[in-house]
């Protein structure tokens, strides 16, 4: 254990300033739940008005304590002059529960700067502020103040849950602790301002007690740092599942590119945990019903769709979880039949039931195996759950769905490490879950040797830097005022040359199509510029949008969608984590639903989905510039041809 | 109470058939469950080779019966010969446990329609077969097999509910009863031989005991009963609630039109339970926690999103079920401020929370309250709820989420009727779900004086009926070989004349844009066909498909949406029963996605949907030919205009 896990969640001794000694305020908490989980360390109350806190003896200081504390636990408004004594006192960590930081707007953010400076300064690490503290559950420790701590007996577990929102962590605790789901670390960060998830991730990584780590995310303010713990993770073979709130948010934000508008925050968030090889649940109760499901396993792939093999002693229950397996796109089988589900409602003796699962979770013809319970789980848990708890253990994953209100037979399967759920609906999202979980990708460390020469790009400098890129674009050729010459063989198009107007079409500012010079010296003078972009018109079988955006957030992602409105309206485009190679490309191609009119839908012509794939690979190369100097790019439309593909407008915004 | 309610419900006497003397048999479990919850009536065991069973005198058939039996429950499989003593002897409902007919395939189900025939003769009502039996909880009746009635105590509550799934009925009470929501009578259909859901919400609408009724189905056997039946319950003051398996099934169907493939049956009955006035919920759990949120309310509409004011003591648990109502589309507000919700964390007296929710519960900001409660419901149920129990009764909807597991307070507030939600997503689906309610829609009952000429229709006759219809349909001629000749102007478009090729695009059937007479003539020999179809080529904005449908299981219906493969890929299309008005089309297209091009999305120009509204109008009026002769009808593509549309290509399938 490092000398930080140590203190965080092993100190020897914790000091909680601003401790009550009215036993119904918050700020008594920590104390009682210290003693009533049983905490073997030294608990330390300080607080300069008593000269004993509950019982205990109290001190003036974090600096009068009588023995080195490796912990602080700070209650009060005045944590600045709190940390400096933990400082002096050589504390390691400080976790603040006090608020008034980040939380509350600038001047907040400012005195949160200011503490985390010099805490740096002294050696003191942060959790918090506004963070309820740490629970750890093997370890007896309870150094918080949520009020579900008030509970008797904690049960352990092997789910460490890593929080933005300290109050949920009662929630999960609670919701957990009523059907025997225990957990071993819990850690509520608060405002992130020195320890952060990322952080916590590679701590949990390397613990012992931990085997699958658990994340309830408002945002993520530490990419960089998460994604190298989610791999740290990942190679210790420990699953990292987030539920992240924030989703409804998505399409506010305007953007000057359609790129940034599709790129939405959230959109964001799901590519980066998809490639961080982080699994993300859509349900709260999934986040703490899904460890056994995913504990000690790896991401499977699948060139088919997933198939789940329903075993179940009452069609009525088995039918509401095989229906929403298959809203998610998971198919439902009985191997050696054609029925969608194993009924052994007539069959059911114990060891055929056993004999069932045994053979179900050796058969090539299945992905997991689940097995649905009626009202004996209510009834008689033992016997209900007997063959699953006897089931062998596999690389392939076991379930339960209960249909009746049975906390006795959740228990049992939880104290077995088989993952149980208790409605169809958490039950299917967890294995949607899993089904969806990858690897983390490996990102390309290679440095582009490009530079960009412009501050700003218009359409002509756009698609040069696109065919620098190795991009096919469309022929084209600046024609100025008054004779608009150009070369060109027609049809072609004719578009305002500007690197102001972002969206020409909207603007009035293309006219497409046109079939001769005559035709040509007519329209342009409504275009109302003294330089136009004149192009050869393409024909292909459809139109497709490619993008790259640095995201705030997560970093530089790549995006691609069908053509025309249909992304939009639709929100019908894939993201991932720039760069991505030509075959991931043509992976995230296979998963846009509108080019399905690409891959031969009621006998349209394919489309080149390959040369697509380079395109966007291509493209998404841009985050390899040496400081990554471009915000957003996007060729909007590319047209797609039988053979290849080209670039016919495109939009390129580097950063201020 | 009708004589079949009473016979159903509240039988003076019932005849066990075919109960066993062995305790630990389903046969044996009827007699048990109706002396474990205080059945006052006569209870008459059916066995020919004993003289009692489990204690009370046995009689050798139903025949035998000492006094006269109201509803017999029969076990056992020679059913023909109980229903005969049944008949005999004056029973009014027989319900049947036993299986083997329509469950079991063809021969099932000619077993099941001479019992039918032979009951109807004798004036014997059926339920089931293979139905689980009926439960009255006021009434103190549990005339069934489901083992979960082995549970002590049932809770009296207002919701009644009818399933297709017997289990489900176990899996429904257990949950209920785990956290006080009770409920009235529950009947398990079966087969629905007799019986059906349709007849039985007809019963409840009438019931005492009833406010809420609850479906749980599988598909629906008897929709123009169960419409029926949804708008007696309406004007009872009863809403109606449906949860639906099967939903996964959709698309699976193959069809010969598009709008058969997009009517699949999943959407029929979405559309159907819309009009009907039958609240759809999502989510299983929802279906057993809705109840209280909609008793005694009628549905709203609103010209803008719904919102939600959510008060909360806990952010993190309230920002959980804010984002997921977000998701569904609805808003939550915090009247008075710019905050998304009312924090009540640091506010918190009983008193300010109580006048909180009363001011809430009549501002016109918001459409209902919903309060999110913390851990205090966990450790002080009683003072965690208080305000909420205490808050005024209004139209407006009242509802609780609480974070942790607390089942005391979801008792308390069972047993005052408040809504409350176990999980953020069966919350934001049961505000869905009500938000999205809507009165019965009232169905004319016109006859259309038309008369289907052809057997088959081909495009040009296809057409000739939309005109006839009243709908804009283009120019076209038939033109025929060897010369082809037309007097339309150019450019135009030519067709295979077909009534076999119901796909001509796909098929090559069609060239667009031919732009004079030579190359008309060059390309026509291409289509290889004695006979085509000339027509104007027409300019407009966007494409639409207009369809209508007579639906096997739910009747006419009629569909919108935006052409293109569109439609199918995105499965963006509207379908309400037919016929539609005008207005009521209007209101259709709105809520096809697609049409944003039309509605001025991005600047584009808006195309004319009130014209569009007018042509999915007129072709749902086929629904009001006599007989309704015609199966399947679609104008694909119908081409919008800025004023007016126009049909271009047109299908009509009568039915065999």
């Amino acid at each position: 254990m490092t000398d930080l896990a140590q203190a965080l969640f092993a100190p020897r001794a914790v000091a909680l300033v601003g401790a009550s000694g009215d036993a119904k305020k918050n700020t008594a908490r920590p104390q009682r739940f210290l003693a009533r989980h049983g905490y073997a360390g030294t608990v330390l109350p300080i607080n300069p008005t008593r000269a004993e806190v509950l019982g205990a003896k109290a001190w003036r200081s974090v600096a009068d304590a009588p023995q080195p504390v490796d912990h602080a636990f700070i209650m009060i408004p005045e944590v600045e002059q709190a940390i400096e004594d933990c400082g002096r006192s050589g504390v390691a960590v400080a976790s603040i529960f006090s608020d008034g930081f980040a939380d509350v707007g600038p001047e907040g953010a400012a005195r949160q700067a200011r503490l985390v400076a010099r805490a740096k300064e002294l050696g003191v690490r942060l959790l918090g502020p506004n963070s309820m503290g740490v629970i750890d559950i093997p370890g007896r420790l309870a150094l918080t103040v949520n009020a579900v701590l008030e509970m008797d007996a904690l049960p352990a577990g092997g789910a460490s849950i890593v929080s933005q929102s300290g109050t949920m962590l009662g929630t999960v605790l609670s919701r957990g602790a009523a059907r025997g789901l225990g957990f071993a670390k819990l850690v509520s960060v608060g405002n992130e301002a020195d320890l952060g998830v990322g952080e916590l991730v590679e701590l949990l990584a390397d613990d012992a007690d931990t085997r699958v780590i658990l994340l309830f995310l408002e945002t993520v303010r530490d990419a960089e740092r998460l994604a190298a713990a989610a791999r740290r993770a990942h190679a210790a073979g420990k699953p990292v599942v987030a539920y992240k709130l924030g989703r409804s948010a998505l399409g506010e934000r305007l953007a000057r590119s359609h790129t940034g508008a599709l790129a939405g925050s959230d959109a964001a968030l799901d590519a980066y945990f998809r490639d961080c090889g982080i699994v993300r649940v859509d349900m709260l109760e999934t986040l703490i019903e899904i460890a056994p499901l995913i504990a000690g396993r790896a991401p499977v792939r699948l060139s088919r769709p997933p198939r789940v093999a329903v075993v179940t002693t009452t069609g009525g229950g088995a039918a509401s979880v095989v229906d929403r397996l298959g809203l998610s796109g998971i198919e439902t089988v009985a191997p050696g039949s054609d029925a969608p589900i194993i009924d052994l409602t007539m069959a059911g003796t114990s060891a055929q039931y056993a004999a069932t699962l045994a053979s179900l979770l050796a058969s090539p013809e299945c992905d997991a195996v689940l097995a649905v319970v009626g009202s004996s789980a209510m009834f008689h848990p033992q016997h209900a759950v007997e063959p699953i708890l006897g089931a062998p253990r596999t690389a392939k994953p076991l379930a339960a769905f209960l249909t009746p209100h049975a906390e006795q037979s959740l228990a049992l399967l939880a104290r077995a490490e088989v993952a149980a759920f208790r409605t169809p609906e958490a039950c299917a999202d967890a294995f949607r879950a899993y089904f969806a979980w990858r690897a983390p990708r490996g990102i390309s460390a290679e440095v582009l040797d490009l530079r960009l020469q412009e501050k700003k790009f218009d359409e002509k400098s756009s698609l040069e830097l696109f065919a620098s890129l190795g991009i096919e674009t469309a022929a084209s050729q600046v024609a100025r005022a008054p004779g608009f010459e150009h070369s060109l063989p027609y049809p072609v198009a004719a578009k305002i040359l500007s690197a102001e107007i972002a969206h020409k079409t909207e603007a009035g500012g293309v006219i497409l199509g046109i079939g001769n010079r005559a035709e040509f010296e007519r329209k342009v003078p409504s275009l109302k510029s003294n330089e136009i972009l004149v192009q050869a018109m393409q024909d292909g079988l459809a139109e497709a949008i490619v993008g790259y955006r640095d995201d705030p957030m997560v970093g530089p992602l790549a995006l691609v969608g069908a053509g025309g409105v249909t992304a939009e309206v639709y929100r019908d485009v894939v993201l991932a984590l720039a760069p991505v190679s030509v075959e991931e490309a043509e992976e995230m191609i296979a998963r846009v639903k509108g080019f399905a009119v690409l891959r031969g839908y009621r006998g349209l012509p394919r489309g080149d989905l390959r040369a697509l794939a380079q395109t966007l690979a291509a493209l998404s190369r841009l985050a390899l510039l040496p400081g990554r100097p471009v915000a957003e790019a996007e060729i909007n439309p590319v047209i797609v041809k039988r053979s290849g593909t080209v670039a016919v407008d495109g939009l390129v915004l580097p950063k201020a």
